[in-house]
């Protein structure tokens, strides 16, 4: 289904129009991949993705945003962050396969490393994090969103969100595993990461994945309200809930981080894993070709 | 409760009749108490509990239980197992209270450690398992149902399912417990543990107990659909991601077996646990008498 | 809104009779501030907070409260305790400002050491506790709830229910959190405490952080009923299951009970915090005067 997501988005990608909404008083970060918007009167930023087709999580994409985003963590003036996607219908694919396949072993770690810090980065960011999906978000889509504080996701049936790995072959790394239980539950991740469910909004909301559904046209509106809502919060008491509440299951990263670089390594350079990666490839260059 | 549902089986025996289906191309294991159809064409199994009158777990029953289990297991044939019962009306009654009566510290370990086994081979089985609930399922016949991947639940508001110690004097191990909370969450789990309560399918559902509540007559049919479901992930991922979920649960008995073992043996030695016992056994006699 | 709940309180103290019920067969303890009812026959005392105007929970107030009951735990007589109010309009409006603000370092200490022994009274009380909340309950009013074994909420819109911390520029301990974790789960908890929600009732129920609601004149009815029905487990198989489910979350504090109280003191004797409370305090002098 990820790939279904994908291929449906390489089919719209020629009436993809870039979407650039002039915001008042906005600048832009000279990025490639990830459009920073800057509303400094409101203290708030929107960071949008573009690494058409589908916003895979290159190691260059996760490089720029983790830069980015470490920008607007150390300029006092920002308070809260919007994300988004700037690719109409995909909020973002995951992680790339291409920095899966074909490479060297130092080149899985180097990437793997970016994963990782990405993930640090969001989950305990000090910055109030509002996620505005309007698209698909599939398995490193979907974790995105699951380090924000807030969901909201466009009402279109057609998107769907979820860790679905397990349709791929593969497996949810454990640190994935851990920011989904604390969103939804021990009982409902179990269920969802083992039959890889792809949930349409409706049901996304349902079991907690996310918090709200709006129509697809007020989603960057009611993004911007359900941040001011929380700014209206003394930062230093969010942030250190924010950190009370998530710091355990960051550290159970940390305090293994390597061990995790290794051993997505040598599960990534398996020839069963490789080969399932090439065959899946394979069917992706065809539909875009 | 537990003790309204053994009896009115009981008063249903004389017209139990052993319901034995003839599945297509399935063949059976020379069991006695657990009775395993095999489906090899879908590479499933179906295991059905069959120990006049109520289905206790007793030593013999949970040794032949574990070596069915694990005969499957090794059959790379089989990939789910379906768990239900033969007798009418009632799923599993739980631990056989004569088991831990009247007997010596010996026998008290030797059955304790048969109930650890069958829990640590069901909660952490690669097979995919689903309970099809076709009756009553209190105690230990809860736990059975807790430790599958999936529960389905016979729609019958006489059918019970739930974690009943506290109403009999005694007390849930704590890997029960564990179980439970993963399953239902920590305050659902509290309050029913304190209370012993047996849901009814409808309440059941709502409370997480069981995924799903259908007709009496489809319930076979269900598990099967649902099987198929699951099945359509691949074993690997399947597995990884099942273990990734439960082997924390799992390792927090193993590391405290012998322990959990010697408070158990200690705790039903008791004089006053043996007074209970005897009082609630007798009862029972009156009403098989 | 704590203050909002105050104050509102402050307007209606005028009107305030102490509503002294007679009940049949009841003693008092002669105390100042928490009122206790016994009423032998049934094993039940009730216990009514009546600090005026909000009862705040001073240093008196919690060493009284704690007393109190463990009195009651001393004496076989009582197998369960109703917590309520006094008060009309306010369960209790949480920790005393006034014990947080121009002391030295050793108040401080004392203080803290006082909060933290009524919540470790409360949270692993053999007795069954249930919570009749009759008015707000914000912070501390509502981790007192929290740590019973049933909340019952009056249904008026008026009352609301949460801990707000934040929204005063503090920070929830950790203990409340855990607690409320356990009560609603990691992702809710996650978002009222970085928000400082107030539930009002139908919300309450509808999070968790109650398990009932209902008409203000019978809560104290239906608190006796849902005693009745839980003092209908035996007292050992109840008090082992709570203890079970709690000790993990208690012995989280008590194994670093002294460097929390050492970080409430650091904490609370910034220059920073003093002012807010200064400023706080000030306002809350002028409503009443």
């Amino acid at each position: 289904m990820a790939l279904a997501a994908a291929s449906r988005v390489l089919l719209h990608a020629g009436s993809r129009l870039g979407r650039r909404e002039v915001v008042d008083g906005a600048r832009r970060f000279a990025n490639k991949q990830v459009l920073v918007e800057t509303e400094d009167a409101a203290g708030i930023a929107v960071m949008k993705f573009k690494n058409p087709p589908v916003n895979s999580l290159s190691l260059e994409f996760l490089t720029e945003f983790v830069i980015s985003l470490e920008k607007l963590e150390n300029e006092k003036t920002f308070r809260g962050v919007i994300l988004t996607s700037d690719l109409p219908g995909i909020f973002s694919a995951g992680l790339d396969l291409r920095e899966m396949y074909g490479r060297n072993p130092a080149h899985y770690a180097e990437f793997w490393k970016a994963v990782q810090e990405l993930w640090l980065r969001l989950y305990m960011s000090k910055l109030m994090l509002v996620s505005a999906i309007n698209g698909a978000s599939p398995a490193g889509g979907c974790l995105i969103a699951l380090t924000s504080d807030y969901r909201i996701m466009a009402d279109n049936p057609k998107y769907t969100i979820g860790l679905n790995e397990s349709l791929l072959g593969i497996v949810a790394p454990f640190w994935f595993k851990d920011t989904f239980v604390n969103t939804i539950g021990h009982r409902a991740a179990e269920r969802a990461l083992q039959l890889g469910m792809l949930f349409p909004p409706a049901e996304a909301l349902k079991v907690g994945v996310v918090d709200e559904v709006v129509p697809e046209d007020q989603i960057h509106s009611k993004a911007r309200s359900v941040m001011a809502q929380w700014l209206a919060i003394p930062d230093h008491s969010r942030q250190l809930t924010k950190s009370m509440m998530r710091k355990a299951t960051a550290d159970n990263l940390i305090k293994q981080r390597e061990a995790d670089i290794q051993n997505f390594v040598s599960f990534i350079s398996r020839d069963s894993i490789q080969k399932s990666l090439h065959v899946y490839l394979e069917k992706l260059k065809q539909k875009r070709g």
